[in-house]
């Protein structure tokens, strides 16, 4: 390496620069702020020509190096750039948020300081109903009539816990003895720092379909709105690699080798061998793995080898 | 190192294996419970010895050598024992206890499982006032007659919240939203598993007299009943150089020093000089630092130097 | 969760008790050796129903549930076990494998511990050539005439190295200085813990292809030796999901899928719009990512859509 | 919080600005050169600030209250900074300093790039003499006559490790296989990013009398030409609290105290009780424990309460 040769400015990103400060909202009374940040696209190249050397001779230019180490999962050049928020979120949004591990909080305290009035409110069109498959949270929402009566409970949940808060507060209770009956929604805030890699991560987590409707709500406006701008050529990648990719394990690779050369018989007899295709009195038996490998053949347009026998 | 020569049966500590599966009672209605745990005290030996070769001669038996290790915070042999616990906590007691990140958790999902009947009731002679220093969360308890009233509130709450979430859970609104308005204190469980040094860590945080009171009753039973049982030597050691001791600074060292030479003039000399001394109207202001030295002194029976400007 | 319903004695597995303190050799002079563990197949299984609560139901054996966590990379559960293993390993083998950072270790000191006359030694057949692909470490072995004399240079390195370490040893010179000069494929070694789940990550790395040989050793004792004993339903998984499975971008799926719909047009078309097709001078230019899509293709008896261009 | 109050330009560091790029030199060929930094002094109030709420009102001003987080070790706040450099190192240095793991690193593959022909060495007068407490290292030099033998000896090996690994790379050998046998000192060049609180925790460690000479080189410039510039007001408080500071345990402080009173007698029954006094032939036995209390004492211009025992 050539130490005089490399930039002596810190990195810089004029698209986020002009970000910072600015709260961008979130549910009904959240927000997302860029506090601070280190690195950019470019710094994520420079540390992996640093550790693959000659390596990345072949891949002449920045996007394509970003894309090769994304789609190869190698990580460590990722991490070498850091991101610093200041959110408000939901505690019980904030629960989820915290489990991952590999980032740095300083979160407001309410053993110190008294808790804002505010709890997330829901309209009365927001109300989810829970999915009959228990795996996903919820699937669509009740009408605004229905609706309205869940409102209404959550208005009179609020007004009551806030009015036995502060008397608490006013006559001394203590603070960290008296917030423990607010809701688990009431508004938080906190700095909240974490490397690209990880942020990455938690973005392939909680902008999932599977997550939370809340959570994923900030997990997108960090996304797309904040890391699109941040590192723009990472961002394209994620998009491709991550978000949009799909894993086969060996078995799906087997019985799509069987589908590709035609042979519809050798993929029934693997997916048989693998368990897949046991019968009930309706038919086959639900299984789960068996689901999923349609699902994607379904995406790619292809025939269900065992179609026959579904019914 | 003499591979043949070490134990080839895994290390077991009676003593602990007799507490498996028993629930340690907490609070009103938590438990801790060992599930399973890996290493002894002879596990931490065992790695230190390994780690510093010869340079562990000179300590010829397993407490020196582990008092050793304690008191000069080598820490990596004590990663080398690990233990694994079902709590039952309070909400925003484990909100602080999640906060410790080197550790592995699998907390019950209120997404996927409906909540049980469970908030933590307050007793009226429990209340506690909130402290004037703030630092501190609380001072003191109300008397009964007050604390009714509180407790009042709190049986109020708790009636409401239940009753809103049920309604909400009986007519299918999903369980991720359902759960928003429960209170703080309602009970979780989980399985939390954590290595022996970061244990440490978070006993000797959560066991202070500075932590709020409710997770200070679950470390309090993981430190003196299980810890204790566990590893008594390292428990022994860590009660010793953690939990007792105290850290004296540079400026504190050479004011002590002064003070051991029997030069008060220079020792109220040394803490001018550090800003300790200013004057107001009514006798020395206030400091902090200034204050932490003379509590220690009090603590070890010594004179403070300038006790008579205190005045 | 029904605490009294657990049980009581420590999750053990007899197989992996059966290889308590064996050495299993790796390499000239290295090993593995187990010195414990914690936790089983069904510990993972206990942990996962605590977190999925009700949502677990559904799969109704450990089996299938093991499977699906791995299948659906929920990695919490697998950090409920944990592995301690002695291994003897060249240090440059090593300075690969401390790069996981997840990890607790306690490596012999050659600070404070003269180091043992060892050093890897290389069979004159053993000698790798430099791949032209220089992300590929190596590819095929020199005759074994030509590799007797780099045999015998390794061999005049050693002697030298050894015999110079050995007299300022002798003369008094500090431990921690006078190893400076010993070759980087020196033996050490350590004390090496880690969880399930990190555990997966380093085999998955490295057991991998790309790996380099001598820790691709290690690991493959590791996973196939201990991991397969130890948690077999896991392993098995494992394999399955994760040693065996390819990953296929948002790109990819949807040039398979107009394969699957047999319409090579479209599929040429997307791989265009994808920058995958631009021509030079003797056909199609080298492309990176087309060519791993190619070899997936290739793996799954596919033809190429754009096999016509490629001459 | 108020988030339009804060300021929306990044933390910058004029006097850390100027030092970008520039490598600082350390021992014979290597180096540590700042490429970039996230936050300041000011950043770690921030944090605080929003951690500790109203807590924080009564420390009016920055400097008090970095103080006070340092000396009370609060360290999420100063996880909030981050620090990246270029270094390079001699491996065998290199070794101890990656055993801090809550880091990011790329450093240099020498599987894909050729070694570059640099190890460390050592000038005639600078060979370190084994110390007989083998805890320490080494202590003093040998003499230049005494010295010119070893480095005669060094030069000897570098020379026939260079030869062999370059006729190895020049006959094909594979690149990772070829490096096997150059010496532990050989340089290595790495990008290393870290927080704040973790970095100091580093320079703890490392700038320690304990720690070996050539990574007390590397730290030593980090601390005081780096952090000392970069967030001068946490560079004091580091400097009086940690790098000056002392511990004392429950034992010692029981003992001081009664040195405080004057109870001569009290004090060696604490001690006697402590086991610190047991006698041998020749007086007081060897306590280490005793030792390092005794040394404090002297520190602090105090009388050791059993020195008549001593002799």
């Amino acid at each position: 390496m050539q130490p005089q040769a490399e930039r002596v400015t810190r990195a810089a990103v004029p698209a986020l620069d002009e970000l910072l400060g600015v709260a961008l909202p979130v549910l009904d009374d959240g927000f997302v702020r860029v506090v601070d940040y280190m690195g950019d696209d470019r710094a994520v190249v420079q540390a992996a020509r640093v550790s693959y050397g000659d390596g990345t001779k072949q891949v002449s230019e920045d996007r394509g190096l970003i894309r090769y180490l994304l789609r190869h999962r190698h990580t460590t050049p990722f991490e070498m750039c850091e991101l610093k928020l200041h959110v408000r979120v939901p505690m019980d949004a904030w629960r989820q948020w915290v489990r991952h591990r590999m980032v740095s909080i300083n979160e407001v305290s309410s053993r110190y300081s008294i808790v804002t009035d505010s709890a997330q409110r829901t309209a009365p069109d927001a109300w989810r109903r829970q999915a009959d498959d228990n795996r996903q949270g919820s699937a669509g929402c009740f009408g605004e009539a229905e609706g309205a009566a869940f409102t209404a409970g959550e208005r009179e949940v609020h007004a009551l816990t806030r009015r036995v808060y502060e008397e608490k507060i006013a006559r001394g209770v203590a603070r960290e003895q008296a917030r423990k009956d607010l809701p688990l929604c009431t508004y938080t805030e906190a700095y909240w720092k974490i490397d690209l890699h990880n942020l990455l991560h938690f973005l392939s987590l909680r902008m999932d379909a599977h997550a939370q409707q809340e959570i994923r709500a900030y997990a997108t406006v960090i996304g797309e709105r904040i890391v699109a701008r941040w590192v723009p050529l990472v961002w394209e990648a994620f998009v491709d690699y991550r978000l949009g990719a799909a894993s086969l394990s060996r078995i799906e690779q087997e019985i799509l080798g069987a589908i590709g050369a035609g042979d519809a018989g050798r993929a029934c007899a693997l997916a048989s061998e693998a368990g897949w295709l046991e019968r009930g009195a309706a038919g086959l038996k639900r299984h789960r793995e068996r689901a999923e490998f349609e699902a994607k053949l379904a995406g790619w347009g292809m025939t269900v080898p065992w179609a026959a026998d579904l019914r």
